[in-house]
């Protein structure tokens, strides 16, 4: 089972507070680390969380906003500090290059490795804009005052394991496991041929994670990210404040819910939240009168999918 | 007495640390803050600190490095977000205001005030580039990679108080002290004519903060921070990587310590420290060899500078 896991950094939208951070988190799957959104100070927070700079393999910023955004030529900055050598894929708003070009060279920085840019405009809402084996991150059609993109990671190729007690039931002798699972065929004493495929339990369903941040409340995103394990949706606001929120292109508590329920999403995980909130406990309350699996993101949060796989099943 | 205060956000250079931010200072002076440095992270520093931003009058930028810089941009949105409508003062080198400009235009913001941009190269070194009825900046002449000036914090006008020894050596009585305070003349009962002047004592010294870094070792600074109350100095190498220090521009502890003690000033205090060295009291026994009234600066601290004044008398 691969690990897939996603660490919050900031919770905070336009103004960082006290205890709120801009946007940013890192997905790590198979040890290999995606940074979706980098606020102001993203690369300090990678460094406190002993977060290997080597193992980040690309960063996906969802729109050009201060709060999702100016954490990135700090860090690239810092990426050649390290001396970085292998490439970077950057996947963000087009308007991006040009900053970081603005800044390197008034800055006198350059880079000591290549960073690949793609601009997100580039690719159809719902397209797969990076690939492995192991998964995929596909964008998502957000909703905000400027062009803005979400971003949905999802596992790829799960294989179906080895079913001992289908191995059992065919009556087949613990000696020839191995060679089944192997991918080996095999004749048993009583002349039978047993194939691989036919001790193969079911695939585990692939693990998904849908980063919806920032947008007002889309119900053409449920296709999207149906049935998702984990949903982080944007709350900027309690439902009392709707008109703000609709306004500012923001969602409410009620709501992220909704769409969560009718995207029969596993997990919420509720953030960017308006400075205006001290207390977060009323967007729990306001959320788990629509969807009960709903949780508070807080800064240094780690969510490992696996666990909300189980704690659901 | 005015209060005369320097607090310390970053002590790091390049690469920030586990526990070291890039450089940024905030001076207060009189209630009000003025800005020195500002790497990425200030703005969230000036929150945590609960430094007012409307209290915030101008900020001073050394020279182009990202980790002197890069939090301008957040810091300038904030306060927007936080409707100021009072100009602001910036003094920094022409490029920042490139910088900006593509900033705030690709992350469609707009400031709710006047920013007053006064590029460093209009001024000589030495020149005053700001000036209140209390106290004045000037511009120093700093040697990095690429263009940086330092910032000399001196009080001016300080007036002589009223000499309550004085005035009872002159034989007048009590009675009369407030009239010659209020800087009348008054005339004693023996006819002898007292005026406000001659129960003057010394004004006390102004009190002056010298900002270096970053830079390295120059001897011709030593007129322009003569006999400074407080010296911060960058010292991001041990004497023992001189050529590297040489190579990057940058000073050692024995070099800071060195101009201290040439321009005899009241207190050093060390900063802008390499990733690499993780305990500093090395560079406090290299600088005390040489300048014995040395600190070493740390995230958080608050130096006032009346104090260090008592501290040396």
């Amino acid at each position: 089972m691969s690990n897939f896991e996603v660490r919050i950094f900031g919770t905070g939208s336009a103004i960082p507070t006290n205890s709120r951070l801009p946007s940013s988190q890192i997905v790590t799957i198979n040890d290999r680390h995606y940074l979706v959104d980098c606020g102001e100070g993203t690369q300090i927070q990678l460094i406190r969380n002993r977060i290997k700079f080597s193992r980040l393999d690309a960063i996906f910023i969802s729109h050009m906003h201060g709060d999702h955004v100016l954490g990135v030529p700090g860090l690239l900055n810092s990426l050649s500090m390290y001396e970085r050598t292998h490439p970077l894929k950057i996947f963000a708003p087009a308007g991006l290059k040009d900053v970081l070009d603005v800044i390197f060279a008034q800055t006198h920085s350059y880079l000591t490795y290549e960073l690949e840019f793609f601009p997100l405009e580039d690719y159809k809402p719902g397209a797969v804009i990076y690939k492995t084996d192991k998964f995929e991150v596909s964008s998502l059609p957000l909703e905000h005052r400027v062009f803005c993109r979400g971003f949905l990671f999802r596992e790829v190729n799960k294989k179906p394991k080895f079913d001992f007690y289908k191995a059992k039931a065919l009556g087949v002798p613990n000696n020839y496991f191995k060679l089944l699972k192997q991918g080996n065929t095999i004749q048993l004493a009583d002349g039978r041929e047993i194939l691989p495929d036919m001790v193969l339990g079911e695939a585990e369903p692939p693990m998904s994670y849908a980063y919806c941040s920032d947008t007002r409340f889309v119900e053409k995103l449920v296709p999207y990210i149906k049935r998702s394990m984990l949903l982080y949706h944007e709350s900027t606001f309690l439902h009392d404040m709707k008109s703000r929120a609709d306004e500012t292109y923001h969602s409410t508590a009620k709501e992220a819910a909704t769409l969560a329920k009718m995207a029969e999403v596993k997990h919420l995980l509720l953030g960017h939240f308006s400075a205006r909130y001290r207390d977060l406990t009323p967007f729990m309350e306001e959320a788990k009168e629509i969807f009960s699996n709903v949780q508070i993101a807080r800064e240094g949060q780690v969510l490992k999918l696996k666990e909300l796989t189980e704690s659901n099943e």
